[in-house]
């Protein structure tokens, strides 16, 4: 599957992921149609301009008449609207997700597909505090990063459609992991970035504290602001990861603590200098 | 000590914070001197207009002549220069100071000081990634905490007089607290948060984690850029209050490890929505 000006796109799930690439390719000109749980939301992206067509049932007509279909739905979600509706998709489609984990869904989902429709797993590295097709914008890609996770089974032109997606939807940053590099690094940059949070956030309820916030504080605790639903099921299809992250920090924080507690300041600068070396590695590029 | 449109400010240190300082006080008309270090820090100053007199050493007039002084020195500095200069400071002169912890250094200040020199301790919250008297400017106090921690010593009209002169800096919050209650705000607001940071940026050093970077990791390892001589000085001189920061931190990101090895769904996502509630006080005023 090419993408060329009539190739056919159908998103499933029209949240702030599906609404935001129904945003960008409906600007790029291409037909975009959606399938949403409920009809208020097709209402809202016809009337933005963002669709050209929906339904808030699995339409056959347009399952069948599209030549790329996008998955952003909850992994649970997903897994059973393949299981249920999966035979309708028409041999020759390409399928793609939006899902944040990828060892424990992409497998069981390709091996659930009809013959002759393949699945290329992605993964948009992007999101917003606040969910839902009404806070949905295109912009949220920029400077943001799209990995692919292509598998043995996966076609070279597949994967290369995917990518062109990626760059479409106005991604920064476009590569490809396997779906278990994909889990090891998502476990560490993102996980365990929202464990600490929300940790952070909740282990401390000393009155006036936010009197005093300063922007360290308030940048370590933006991401606590979380979809408890959404990221404990992400949390647990990528469990032992996250663990293994969990502990590693763990780890290093006790070395912190114990150096403290020892006067032992030789230990806290050389962890420091460290520290402000490797974050450079890690500012973004202008 | 009240400010008035002749009063004269002495800066002893002139760093990020010493600079700004300088920067907010003379572009108010004030008179502003300055003694730092390196005679190079004296001349940039004196370039840039944002001092009108200074010395690369403790100089007897400039000391003579200040109605207020503010030393923005590292803890241990600040209080040599006491021991040393100290006898230098004139009966009816106000001092305080920038220092990020406060029960550890105001008592022993206030002990050496001549008689009739008082002693109003503050705390300026704020900062950068940067130091330097290059990288000083008056614009970082905008939206900052001025925090004035006066004790039992200290007359009204020198607290009146601190608070005024955050106001006068462009701090958006001025307040007080007592030194043990700021040591323990700041031990969990401000050096917990560091801690966490070094410790996210130091515990994983696998290859190409940078390239995958997304904002929540950056957000989350903003911090860990730090100076490791000044952190890890106040660090231990806040040792008991920051030790129990960390203590509460880990407790609580351990029953959080152990709600995921259970696949304990509901205790991960009342955290997440508990979360996701107390975030939102936080949340910058607009």
């Amino acid at each position: 599957m090419k993408i060329n000006e009539d190739t056919k796109f159908l998103i499933v799930g029209l949240g702030l992921i599906g609404g935001s690439y129904a945003e960008a390719l409906s600007k790029k000109d291409f037909y975009v149609s959606a399938i949403a749980r409920r009809p208020e939301t097709i209402d809202y992206a016809l009337n933005k301009g963002i669709i050209s067509e929906g339904a808030a049932n699995p339409d056959e007509r347009l399952i069948a008449e599209a030549d790329i279909i996008i998955f952003a739905l909850y992994p649970h979600i997903f897994v059973e609207w393949i299981e249920k509706y999966g035979n309708l998709i028409k041999p020759g489609t390409l399928i793609t997700d939006v899902t944040g984990v990828k060892s424990g869904i992409v497998y069981k989902i390709s091996d659930m597909l009809p013959e002759g429709v393949e699945f290329i797993a992605s993964h948009p590295m992007a999101g917003r505090e606040v969910g839902g097709v009404e806070n949905a914008s295109s912009e949220i890609f920029a400077g943001a990063n799209f990995v692919v996770t292509p598998t043995d089974k996966n076609t070279e032109e597949a994967i290369e459609t995917c990518k062109m997606l990626g760059w479409m939807h106005g991604f920064s940053r476009v590569s490809c992991l396997s779906p278990e590099e994909h889990d090891d690094m998502i476990g560490f940059l993102s996980q365990l970035a929202h464990c600490i949070a929300v940790t952070l956030m909740t282990c401390n309820d000393k009155p006036n504290l936010q009197k005093y916030t300063g922007d360290s504080f308030r940048d370590l605790t933006r991401i606590a602001r979380i979809n408890d639903v959404m990221w404990s099921e992400l949390f647990l299809l990528n469990k032992e990861k996250l663990l293994e992250s969990m502990k590693t920090f763990a780890n290093e924080f006790n070395k912190l603590q114990t150096a403290i507690e020892n006067d032992d300041v030789e230990t806290m600068r050389a962890m420091m200098r460290r520290s402000s070396e490797r974050r450079i590695l890690f500012d973004k590029k202008k």
